[in-house]
């Protein structure tokens, strides 16, 4: 069993600040279409984004373990919220992942790699919506 | 619906960087108990971060709909990550807010506030797991 532990506080307004032990703190806040400020992580930003962060992570266990030499690895995540019978509720993620592998020969193992990643990510584990994943291998 | 985009790139080792347009960068790590650095934020970090947030912006909606003043909010979130059938999953958060109010007289409402946001809020409507509030008013 693992634990997170993490501060939030409110500042003023719709702002607040988001802490972990020894790391950056995150300003956070309302969506602007909730009536927040712009230019701040909202909570639907910080989950789109902690999702992406957790197929790349798992992504990267994988990579590593078949020894695939990548050259880059990018992504780009879209959450979507909608209204639904209980309320407001994140009803999908779609992430896009684009590598750039040093030997085009390791793309089949990139390819299984991340769908290993897709299948065990502990954060697409935990929602109710779909996570869905695109690999571009180039 | 509202749609909610972010980009994760990998940098080197267990690292990468979340970016959301206009937003500054958070860079983000695979836990250090997988392997990853200390001081790094990670999905878990920032998933337990986005829901007690989300607590917390829902709150102030109903805070401000009932006219409470609050002197502070401050809140402490633990994410609890387990191993089940399905492999590793957030399995509990556990959100305790402190809120202290310019008028002790409206406890009552505050508490009620606290509750409809419990309610409401979009990200634990959207786990798998229990999401559970307690809420002191000083």
């Amino acid at each position: 069993m693992w634990k997170y532990e993490v501060a939030v506080d409110w500042k003023e307004g719709k702002t607040g600040e988001s802490r972990c032990a020894g790391k950056p703190a995150i300003e956070v806040a309302t969506p602007p279409e909730f009536g927040g400020p712009e230019n701040i992580w909202t909570p639907e930003d910080l989950l789109t984004g902690a999702v992406s962060t957790c197929i790349m992570t798992s992504a990267l266990f994988f990579i590593d373990r078949a020894k695939i030499q990548m050259r880059s690895y990018k992504s780009n995540a879209v959450g979507t919220m909608e209204k639904g019978p209980a309320g407001l509720e994140i009803t999908r993620i779609e992430v896009e992942v684009s590598i750039e592998l040093e030997d085009p020969a390791q793309e089949e193992a990139v390819r299984k790699a991340l769908e290993q990643a897709e299948k065990t990510c502990p954060l697409s584990n935990s929602l109710k919506c779909p996570v869905a994943l695109v690999v571009n291998v180039g």
